[in-house]
């Protein structure tokens, strides 16, 4: 491979996800700033000796004078905002972001016009807690970092924004973005409307059902106790493909509601059964020898991460 | 208190439960046999050091020849077949089992004529094994034991297998089988089909998707890895009540499907978190004053169950 200089970085909110990153750019090396709309995180993250405003105009016309890799990490309502700035102060720049939905987020920047440069990102890392204060530069440490392989991709920006997915210690997988979105869909947003509607039920039966309640029960409703507004914000952001997932399970849930009735539930759980098998036997295998800009590298990296690849360098 | 004779106990069924019960009842101090019909694990059990039979004549004699507390503890296919023996060869000793569904057993006692001298029980808990092999004294530590309160229980009876689960470890929730069964049917059935349905839905999802899961697939998926054959017993036996809480819990998502295609989960959201913050604050407190035989001493027991009471002597 060639040498690389890395671009600056510069990030768009600081919340969980964004400060995180800023902090693990800096500790990979990389120059970074910030921004933030409201002042105390500003004030935090200068405190704790990082590079941040919230003045949006100079963060992003330092980003165009250094030719900075731009990462918008604002929740998805503040999007169309943050992005309209970075189209009007800094439109050359090559465009990430770190949202939790990937279609909506493309959409968006297609909307402002701004897709050439752009390539989509989710690193699949989180905690209970929010806010800059929450953030800590090991976030990503082993996570699953999303980077888009959408048709038309730019090369360059495609390796620029893996590279920075994998100095914050992420493993990559490439996808396109509805099947990112129909995935998480699947086992991130799915998972979460089950256990709300789980929790209902259990509170439901009242003190009695409640005292009974052991593992199965406290299991199945832990991210029930995720604060309510983000569970919103990520399941209505990808209502789409939510709705696609939970009409697939009710029809699934129907079905073993009239064997049940007829007396089994051996088709339900038979195949409960083999999914978790395979989920439990899944082994992530590393992508080689694919190279952003060689002819199909896009759909080669697409199916590779179909296939249950990651890229670990790049 | 006046002292009480503790009786002797008859297991019948040497599998996790009933070998855990025996080895716990012999550990309490209490004199105890054990039957079960393949040999296997009756070698095993004296081998062990315990006293068991592949000879259920001859365990039930003894029972009544020492009005011993017989305690079931087959699978539910089994318990006809074993209650008609009790009823044949000792009738008149209190019969207490520990089948996980209570209204299904004690419809199988009433069928044999048993009902009399009859209290049923469940103690909630186990492992992912199975049999004599993964049987320990100490399985009932801390558990939850519901006894059943019905109308017209022997006061006797019912203090003698309250006593049994005291003198293995566990806390006593009285309750009326029906409401048991639909209790658990919501907090341990239910469950156990989300599971399977959401595990299905994200191996639906392929490789990619699996390989995007993290922690709420893992935890809302955990207990489709239990023994489907298992899984399918404890639901099929209890499919009334599960039938129930289904209907219910697809009234509840088709509610929530119809709101998100509108663009919002709120309703379940905000049902979910503060169901799963009721669960979180639940706590049990202790039931004290009520005598079993004394006036209204069963509604009492019952009314203190639903209300998150247990009892932890007697």
């Amino acid at each position: 491979m060639s040498e690389h200089v890395e671009p600056p970085i510069c990030v768009l909110g600081l919340g969980l996800i964004g400060g995180s990153l800023l902090r693990a750019a800096v500790a990979a090396g990389r120059t970074a700033w910030g921004y933030n709309r409201s002042a105390d995180p500003v004030r935090d993250a200068v405190a704790d000796g990082f590079d941040a405003t919230s003045d949006l105009r100079s963060a992003l016309v330092r980003a165009r004078e250094g030719n900075a890799l731009i990462v918008v990490a604002v929740p998805m309502p503040a999007v169309d905002a943050v992005l309209a700035a970075v189209a009007e102060h800094a439109p050359g720049c090559p465009l990430t972001d770190v949202v939790s939905v990937k279609a909506p987020v493309a959409a968006a920047v297609a909307r402002v016009g701004l897709t050439e440069r752009y390539v989509g990102g989710h690193p699949m890392a989180g905690t209970a807690d929010s806010g800059w204060g929450a953030s800590f530069a090991e976030l990503f440490n082993d996570a699953v970092w999303v980077v888009a392989a959408e048709d038309g991709a730019d090369p360059a920006v495609w390796s620029a924004v893996t590279r920075l997915a994998l100095a914050c210690g992420s493993v990559v997988i490439p996808a396109e973005s509805n099947e990112h979105d129909r995935a998480v869909a699947r086992i991130s947003h799915l998972p979460h409307v089950l256990a709300e509607a789980l929790a209902t039920s259990g509170a439901a039966g009242g003190d009695l059902a409640l005292g009974l309640a052991a593992g199965s029960f406290r299991d199945g409703t832990r991210v029930a106790a995720t604060a309510p507004d983000l569970v919103r914000a990520m399941c209505e952001a990808n209502a789409d493909a939510l709705l696609d997932a939970l009409d697939e399970t009710l029809a699934v849930l129907a079905a073993a509601r009239e064997t049940l009735a007829a007396g089994s539930l051996a088709d339900l759980v038979g195949a409960g059964f083999d999914a978790r098998q395979r989920y439990e036997k899944a082994e992530r295998w590393d992508i080689t020898g694919i190279v952003p800009g060689d002819i199909g590298w896009l759909e080669a990296f697409r199916d590779a991460g179909r296939r249950g690849g990651a890229l670990r360098a790049l």
